[in-house]
């Protein structure tokens, strides 16, 4: 079928069309479709049975222009096959941690998904400081196996590398290496700051340590492959309640370095923290909800890392290197140690690619709904002179620390200035 | 034309029917093929005119088998592909530092390129201690621009993916990860190794802390998409004369480390100044031609790194970083101090990268010709012993070195005990 928008009227007809949607939505009843998108990028529509509420999908169809990069056709097609084959692909590697799929449509630019409809934005229930108990166990495991599996760890050298032809996504990528490393930090129209917080803008634009550090880092988004990440799981990417986790919108996924993933949760993670010098005005709930995130990061990060090293172990089965090469007097030992190192390495790439991400969101074009929300200029600069605080050291120490704790400890001392 | 092996005769007719050779091979004259090939891989046909030496060409067709590695078509097919693609880049990028192309036909899977009549095998040269005077100046410019242009410091976003996603390359990229980084370290059926450096051999496969380094090397190998790399740089894949170089057979190209292809060229000439304690038994001589081979590191490497740095000054249109990210006061000297930076680390890698394909020459299935040739296993012994004492201490003392001279001091110790 020839690429065609759809409408709230049309949606329901496509879908009455389509086998693979049947089970989810029987062809004897009636449905209506609401279009819930921004109209800037997709198309949403929410297709529910009159009769049957449990009859409901969502479809997600792209438009054929990208206003905010004024790119055309062919970068729009390609964002919903990137999307729909690693929500694909996440179904195999960690069912119930993604919506399900039920059908998708290349030509039409169009995925049909299950819809969440007992589920909310992480992002706004963060700033509501609402507590998930569940969350960090199942992002851990999302994590944990969506990296691990599509590593050089478990994979052949050859689907590996397959695995990476089909995400080259150029695209996208282009877009996050822009507006994640480059435009923030240099003069560029589309930058929008506080303007109470100039000089730090200015401070940050002109350190050159800082940018020697995040060129290294930008290198490393852009060349370093290590497994399949989804490039933006930010909090706004996240729909979950307390009991059930899932991760939307990859249509960013490519082939990069395996702590980006884990620095965009944690970092947004931050940035609520931030934001709630100003949300929460009693004192003592505000500590308690503060250091509730601060478990949280504590948490994801360390399941993340026991996760990983032990799907490792347990399927040591990539090019990477065979079990076989670690069979000597003290192999496994050595082993081990490599194992401990990677996963270092990860940390202080994690460290680096957060700051990075903290800063852009307070001196580029994407802002952030948890630092937005504060209307007051003058307390928003409060939160968001923390945030600059804390990116530029996330960036300049990293590459020195040597747990997750010593990342809390930098959140805790220029949380104590605020404090006092 | 479908796929059908040639032979001397259906060479020449075969090239009848091809216009693009017209000119290099005027129809009117009488042509003989010979084959060259060693029948393994390829089929090497010389087609010259029985009238004009000139009018001569070299056919090099993929056989659909492919005996080292028990594959099966699309990898043979493949190859080509990938040799044909990456010499017309190479001729675009360095032209005259590689042979034309002619003609290229992917479905009989062949390219006709230039004879290059007047040139050796850089290799077979070398054993017989020739010396090249212009070699490190041409050499330098070939990987300084290949690698250059072809990295995010010059090429667009865009591109670089693109070229990234032709030169995908699995298969050969997996012979390359097996028999450089892998197999040659742990038990292997094909290892293949002097019976006299057994206790090296021994100690290299159980040393922890060096099988260490080389798995972050090979993942560095895997996965560090820093420009199109040849990825067989020795001094076989080099023809020449005293005038003129030219590099040949790219066909394991892909998007990998800038420091791969410098460590391939100058392993190898470490490779041959082993060899000389054997091949010059004349104390005096000896000492001079290695002298020379250091001369020719020392001269390769700084070449290559004031090419490269020159290249990036003038020609800084890549994503990696725009120049703009660099004006603010004191940018001028970030981006200075980066591009040491950035330049230290290829030199490391490059003694990691050198280090272990030392190694692999020694103890893996793909031995070497310099060494090879030293028929008395005893004297053979010896020199194996110098290159397997200078892989180990390039792999572990290179994190730490800060210029070529480092490395070359190793070359110089090693060899004080060789001549004691």
């Amino acid at each position: 079928m020839a690429y065609k928008p759809l409408d709230a009227k049309t949606a329901v007809d496509y879908l009455k069309g389509r086998a693979a949607v049947k089970d989810i939505l029987p062809p004897n009843e009636e449905y209506i479709a609401n279009e819930l998108g921004d109209g800037n990028l997709n198309l949403l529509f929410i297709v529910t049975s009159r009769t049957n509420p449990e009859h409901t999908v969502v479809v997600k169809q792209a438009l054929p222009y990208l206003r905010v990069a004024g790119d055309s056709w062919p970068l729009t097609l390609d964002r919903i096959v990137f999307e729909t084959e690693a929500l694909l692909l996440y179904n195999e590697l960690v069912p119930g941690l993604v919506p399900r799929v039920y059908d998708h449509d290349y030509e039409m630019s169009l995925v049909v998904m299950e819809n969440l409809r007992h589920h909310e934005v992480m992002r706004k229930a963060l700033v509501r400081h609402k507590r998930f108990p569940k969350f960090a166990e199942h992002i851990s495991t999302f994590m944990a196996n969506t990296l691990f599996f599509t590593s050089d760890m478990y994979l052949s050298s050859i689907d590996k590398k397959q695995l990476q032809e089909k995400f080259i996504n150029p695209h996208l990528r282009k877009l996050q290496e822009d507006f994640v490393f480059t435009n923030p930090f240099m003069d560029s129209p589309e930058n929008n700051w506080n303007p109470l917080i100039n000089d730090l803008a200015r401070e940050v634009r002109s350190n050159a340590e800082l940018k020697a550090s995040i060129v290294r880092l930008k290198e490393a988004y852009m060349a370093h492959a290590q497994a399949l990440i989804h490039s933006d799981l930010h909090t706004g990417s996240i729909m979950l309640n307390r009991e059930d986790t899932r991760v939307i919108d990859p249509e960013f996924a490519f082939m990069g370095p395996i702590a980006f993933d884990v620095a965009a949760l944690l970092e947004n993670l931050i940035l609520n923290y931030a934001s709630q010098f100003v949300h929460i005005p009693n004192p003592d709930e505000r500590r308690d909800y503060q250091e509730y995130l601060l478990d949280t990061i504590r948490e994801t990060w360390d399941s993340f890392a026991s996760k990983f090293s032990r799907l490792w172990i347990e399927n040591n089965s990539g090019d990477l290197m065979p079990s076989k090469y670690w069979d000597f007097p003290g192999g496994d030992r050595a082993f081990t140690q490599f194992r401990h190192r990677y996963i270092q390495d990860l940390l202080r790439d994690m460290g680096g690619f957060g700051g990075v991400k903290m800063l852009r969101r307070m001196l580029g074009i994407v802002s952030v709904w948890d630092i937005t929300s504060i209307s007051d200029p003058t307390k928003r600069a409060l939160a968001e002179r923390f945030v600059i605080s804390m990116g530029k050291r996330w960036i300049l120490e990293s590459p020195s620390i040597n747990s997750v704790e010593d990342l809390i400890a930098i959140v805790r001392e220029e949380g104590a200035k605020i404090n006092a």
